[in-house]
């Protein structure tokens, strides 16, 4: 059943709104109650796990009013949070209610976004614990695709996902450890930003794999995730994997640009008939603008995925909530006590053993970057359904992590933008990655593929049928 | 019983050697021949495990002999390697007879020493598999200290400093993952310098720690010491733990510095009577040469030193030689099996919370480097007898990691130097610690302390009795 949604949908791309509050035509009050009318009392998509009411958003709204927008980069934007990621006062709950707990401080990243002007709508649901790459492993439901009910709406950043797509909040926190923000930017129509691992903090973040997990940004549009990266990154003291941007990292606009495209044996769609298609299309757009496609062997970076999906990474799911697990396995959505339990059979020399794979597979990846700026791949081979993937929740969920599960471990960037629709309606995307702190560069580039998709008429913001308009700020 | 070393003995400081070379006064295949008579056949304090012959030496001095002295910084000059890393042609046994190997090619950094002149003359004695700060771990016997055959040599590169202090070498190669290239200088009145991690490769090398180890340098003088680094250090595509060093780091000779020494509770000596005092007068010689005590809070350091001993990084030691280990366990070394099999009982998710916990605490540790140019503390707070060490084997060795074991968790480079007796005549030592790259700085200062003994008439050089001169070159 297709379920687009209607033209009565808020355009909340961050640069519309930002006009209107700089010309006194919107308050925060005014979007606040426009917003929380838009987003109804019902949830039928599984978006939410705690959606804030009109009265707790009034709270940030009104703090506003006595506040410049000129100052403020966020001012009165409207944000969703993925509900592993804590807002102060309200439940952490990771989609498992017994693990809640209500946070006195916000996460690190929140409380930046906050004190920039922007607007908490609420806790999004995910794939318990942010372990899956389907937005179906919840006990607050399934989440359903923006486009289409009957579709999944990729995750673990699901609800994350599908409230900027819906037109609910003008973009999103997620959490990225193997694909978990860019899976469901791609099934969204979304622009996904997973940064290098350590710009953005983690703390107040419930882990998954620490030593791989990053916040990412769903945004309508590269230039709007542009925007809220520059308030949400920062070097954390509390966050021990935190870390310094290096000075002057390379950052202009390039006109021409050399991109890496997998070899045809290495490029894998599971069987559906579209996708192929839709990424030769996205390579024509990237060559447009400048690029200059290089095949590459992508072997390396396949195996590293394995290593990540096979090996004892696992286990760092099963640290973080050790204790609980230990007590109430039984408090575990079923698929996801499977997995996570897994991990009791890595000893701690197969965890040495892997990390030193992986430290050969950083150093044999490494030298392709001494030519590419980017690599450019889908961002997943297919979409399943909600009940295909019920039938087959293990191998589904591993093919849509086909092209995400290395970058972490690779310490790579990653921006996935959406660059097509199948023919039933569902969007399509690539990711373009590269080496840790060539975010800017990503969604500079990212930028300048939008804007030709722009100016052809062929971009829409996430699922609400709104076309953006060229920025001439 | 003390067994000096004659005056007999040969001095082999390079700057010595190297000067005899420019003007003709010395040939390799005279140095070997001397050198050859010196060690003679019999090895009653178990330095070596293979030791070349007069004949194998020669094969290194020939090649010297169409060479320029003036164009090879190690020309003709005697080194001995510790036997778990590799010299081609001869086996490789990390103390385990049946583990031994022959490699067709010698380990990275000893082919760049012999490229730059320098002649193997043996492969030394260890604590089995690098494990132990003893020296008596070994089949091949309890390595004896060059001072006092009844004493420990430290370990676990054992051999490798015995035959510096000795004059059976002029230089070593050892490594250090929790302090054995630097318990064993200190035991031996040597300079031991274990490098920033990955400065140095350890391609060829058998693991102990792959995480932590490092290839480390034996020497008589710390400008000796300089020189072997200036030729050893270099970044290896085959060691996928090597690091480049950074453009410009901090090395010129500092005519003031300041230094932490821990807080008095915080510094231990076992119940040696002597130590404490020898500690103080160490301090005393860097305050004469320009430096500002400062008492600093050293629980962290501690914490992470325990982490070490504590934690799942006993299961890299398994990791390495596993199939080894599982095949043939009654191989090992009787407590070199019994602390190493102690690795599974660590799980995978330990490993993580441990990898959290030494983020955390490389993190909490790190301000302390704000005002400080190093840290100083003993190298180890007492030495053993072999009979003492026989008597408690796991927990005298334990003692003697206190100040070395979280150096490289921490990423910091060290230098042991000698700084004076004890009334037995056994030598003393201080450690000089700061953070990674700083190897240039701390060797810097070390020949500073150095000259100003020399000049005091109070450095020797190794056991061997013969007086440092001050290098006018």
């Amino acid at each position: 059943m297709h379920t687009m949604t209607t033209k009565q949908a808020l355009n909340l791309e961050i640069q519309h709104l930002r006009s209107l509050y700089l010309s006194a035509a919107l308050t925060p009050a005014q979007l606040v109650e426009q917003l929380d009318a838009a987003i109804g009392n019902d949830d039928p998509g599984h978006i939410w796990i705690r959606r804030l009411s009109k009265a707790e958003m009034f709270v940030y709204a009104k703090r506003l009013e006595s506040l410049n927008p000129a100052d403020l980069p966020l001012y009165g934007i409207p944000f969703a949070i993925k509900d592993n990621i804590d807002l102060a006062g309200f439940p952490t709950t990771a989609a498992c209610p017994e693990f809640a707990y209500t946070p006195e401080k916000s996460a690190t990243v929140v409380q930046q976004l906050i004190d920039a002007g922007a607007i908490p709508v609420g806790k999004t649901n995910l794939d318990q614990f942010a372990t899956g790459l389907v937005g179906t492993r919840s006990p607050y439901g399934a989440c359903q695709n923006s486009f289409d009910s009957e579709y999944i709406s990729g995750g673990s950043s699901a609800g994350s996902a599908v409230s900027v797509a819906k037109g609910f909040a003008s973009f999103s926190l997620g959490t990225d450890t193997a694909g978990s923000g860019r899976v469901p930017a791609a099934f969204n129509n979304l622009v996904g930003h997973k940064p290098t691992c350590g710009l953005v903090s983690t703390h107040g973040v419930i882990p998954a794999c620490r030593t791989l997990d990053c916040v990412s940004i769903f945004a309508l549009t590269a230039s709007n995730a542009k925007i809220v990266l520059s308030v949400a990154q920062g070097y954390d003291e509390a966050d021990a994997f935190s870390r310094k941007l290096p000075i002057s990292p390379e950052s202009k606009t390039k006109t021409t640009f050399t991109f890496g495209v997998p070899q045809a044996n290495q490029l894998v769609y599971f069987d559906n008939p579209e996708t192929p298609g839709l990424f030769d299309e996205a390579i024509t757009q990237l060559e447009a603008i400048g690029g200059t496609r290089v095949e590459i062997d992508f072997s390396g970076f396949l195996e590293t995925a394995r290593l990540l999906y096979e090996g004892p990474w696992v286990a760092e799911r099963y640290a973080a909530i050790r204790e609980f697990f230990e007590a109430k396995p039984e408090a575990l959505f079923p698929v996801t006590r499977q997995i996570i339990g897994g991990a009791t059979k890595f000893s701690a020399a197969d965890t040495f053993a892997a990390l030193y794979r992986l430290k050969d597979l950083q150093r044999s990846n490494a030298p392709i970057w001494k030519t590419l700026d980017f690599i450019v791949t889908p961002t997943a081979g297919t979409i399943y359904t909600i009940a295909e993937l019920a039938a087959e929740p293990v191998k589904c969920n591993s093919n849509l992590g086909y092209y995400t599960n290395f970058m972490n471990l690779l310490d790579l960037a990653a921006i996935a933008v959406p660059t097509g629709f199948q023919k039933n309606g569902l969007p399509f995307g690539i990711t373009l990655c590269a080496p840790a702190f060539s975010d800017e560069q990503l969604l500079n580039l990212a930028s300048q593929l939008e804007v030709a998709a722009i100016q052809q008429g062929k971009r829409t913001l996430g699922a609400t049928g709104i076309a953006q308009q060229i920025d001439k700020s």
